[in-house]
């Protein structure tokens, strides 16, 4: 079966909200086996609603629509909706019924503006919202099946749960499997040729896909076709080989991020972790505590920006830093020492550089990063070379730093 | 004008990505007076592309294409551009020889799959990504202008930021003028009561939008009409009333972000910062030093996760956390304390919560943040109860942080 998403409504065009909607629908249909083949957002005229309606029906069979409802702005999709099916807008008891209960319980009273949400096309099956006073409608346009949702996130994930995927559920013939293995530490490029021949004998059920973001590229597996075992066999295999070619890059599955996959190695080797940051500024950290539970293997961190205190805190000589340069291997080395003899933890990493945009030398340009990660006993370092951008160079730092960090704790366990 | 844009990938359909790139070029092409009539996901195959493409051309003048470009899979879109503009593939040596500038300032080595992003429409304008391999490409069908760029947002922006927008910016014949004024401290509702008057007078050729965002909200102007020189006045004074209005609540206006908004007032002010980070884990400190040049006004941090720390580097007192415990204003009060001398600092903050999603009690729920900020002379504590989401806890506590310095530092200075 074949779906299409629409949604209506300005303020996704003029780009003032990102359309969530979209991605939480595509995802649940998928995951019961019905194809996407669009998503369409138009504006909330009679005209765009229209012309998106007839693509929608043109290329699926079911039509998912979000957005246009709501106590201040549903009369032109309903109308319109009503116009397309051949209806025409009544006022539904029940849904009445249903706002009045729902009122009732928490003591508000009824406005005309809710009583105006209850004409809704005559023909509708009600799909009831408890979240909210505009309820999802199921309307027929011949074979097609069209399902009216507000556009509220928690609304249509109420509506979806409870009324629309369980009516779905069983009626898809294609059984879809998917499979996302998550790796840092190489390119896409590179990945693609070290996997060349595996993805080469795949079989015709199994696509992959590289989804690469700052110094992560995620793989996905999807396997099509009638039977759920033969594909999950299928699937598995490509799996296990994937993974066996590319080993230590892999840091998970699935919706894992590479901190989260950091707190399972520290959490698993007993080891506790602190890092001393300059240009990252405490984006490591950031990203470490973001982790719910990081407290059992984090203790804390230095963000040491002046040279001050890199000297003061972590006990960087100043003689370092008059030789070789606050971004040096030297510093970044004695910064490293420091933060773990300061905070009594195993494990961490130092990190000093050249954020940019500007700030830099003919001799250690914008976009020089040196990196320290290690125990006291082995100390290993690495400098990188990036471009001029701060925010992308603070961010794939401290990606190459979570992995870095990642592989020590592994190698040393 | 009208524009749509088209994504490409399958990604957005089966939601493993929410497509942030179209808001991102909605948002921009609107502040250039381009209206957006519809956004189109597709699937990355040949009938998927060709078929978007027809329905784009078919509504709008300009069509910006994202996606379906990157060294493992550019090459159905690039052919498929192709042929939909009666073109053919050739080697780009203009795309080569800045590939391999890029490469070369890198260390990089140049591979076989680099080569392949080479193999461009013939009859492309190439438009520069000094972020990635692949070029952006403007090519034209008729009197139609397609716009393809890669998937990637930061490699998109740049394009669209250096390439695309500066093409188009004065194509307009309607005159369209935006201000954005932007405040902390206040919800939406409360905003719009407040300035009440002022929205219910102002001149039909004017209009205003709420656009808030966690702990923030954007007022933002738009006057449309013929003469720029008379709109120009009229938001002038529409800005200058609402400014009056909220005063304090205005930490900047445009593009400026809040951690920007410290930093110049720091700087006037002539005063160094310093933060003791407990449950915002660095996100504080993260935030100030993403601002280039942060290294003026801000010395440095320190990330207290556990209690040992807390009593170590910042000298919180061993019985004030058996007493009142490491979630409470005289924990909070003692880190800022220890951290403005730890740091030689002027100004700062503390932050100690229960960030979530579990961890709390019932005198403390999940959502209990305690912030202390000020001088060693002058502290003041505030404490904010939120919910139970993680990020977005630490989210609201940095804005909130963020602008009690900013509006201490104003006060003082």
């Amino acid at each position: 079966m074949k779906a299409t998403i629409l949604t209506i409504g300005d303020e996704i065009l003029i780009g003032q909200i990102v359309d969530t909607n979209s991605a939480w629908i595509g995802s649940h249909l998928n995951d019961i086996g019905i194809d996407i083949s669009e998503i369409l957002s138009v504006n909330d005229s009679r005209e765009g609603i229209l012309s998106g309606l007839e693509r929608a029906c043109s290329i699926a069979d079911l039509i998912l629509v979000t957005g246009g409802l709501g106590p201040t702005k549903d009369d032109i999709t309903k109308s319109v909706l009503a116009e397309f099916v051949d209806d025409e807008l009544v006022f539904s008891d029940e849904n009445f019924r249903l706002i009045t209960k729902m009122f009732d319980k928490r003591n508000i009273t009824i406005t005309p503006a809710h009583k105006a949400q209850c004409f809704l096309p005559s023909k509708a099956t009600l799909i009831e919202n408890k979240m909210g006073t505009a309820p999802g409608m199921l309307l027929k346009k011949g074979a097609k099946t069209i399902i009216s949702m507000p556009g509220v996130p928690y609304e249509m994930k109420y509506i979806m749960e409870h009324g629309v995927i369980p009516i779905f559920r069983d009626k898809s013939e294609e059984v879809i499997i998917h499979r996302t293995i998550r790796t840092a530490g190489m390119g896409e490029s590179n990945i693609s040729v070290r996997i060349e021949d595996i993805v080469s004998s795949l079989p015709p059920s199994v696509k992959i896909a590289y989804l690469p973001s700052l110094g992560n590229v995620r793989l996905r597996l999807t396997a099509k076709g009638a039977v759920r075992q033969i594909l999950q066999q299928e699937i598995k295999i490509a799996e296990e080989k994937i993974v066996e070619k590319l080993h230590d890059l892999v840091y998970g599955y699935g919706l894992m991020q590479l901190e989260q996959a950091v707190g399972v190695v520290a959490k698993e080797a007993g080891v506790q972790l602190s890092f001393a940051e300059s240009c990252t500024g405490g984006h490591i950290a950031h990203k470490i505590t973001s982790v719910a539970g990081s407290s059992a293997y984090f203790q804390g961190g230095i963000v040491a920006y002046s040279n001050e205190l890199k000297q003061q805190l972590l006990g960087v000589s100043a003689e370092t830093i008059a030789t070789h340069g606050a971004v040096s291997e030297q510093t970044v080395s004695e910064m490293l020492s420091g933060v773990l003899k300061l905070t009594k933890t195993d494990i961490g990493a130092a990190v000093s550089g050249i954020a940019g945009p500007t700030g830099g030398s003919p001799e250690k340009p914008v976009g020089t990063i040196w990196i320290a990660y290690g125990s006291l006993d082995q100390q290993k370092t690495v400098k990188l070379l990036l471009g001029k951008d701060r925010i992308k160079n603070i961010e794939y730092t401290t990606t190459v730093v979570l992995n870095m960090v990642r592989k020590f704790i592994m190698a040393n366990k």
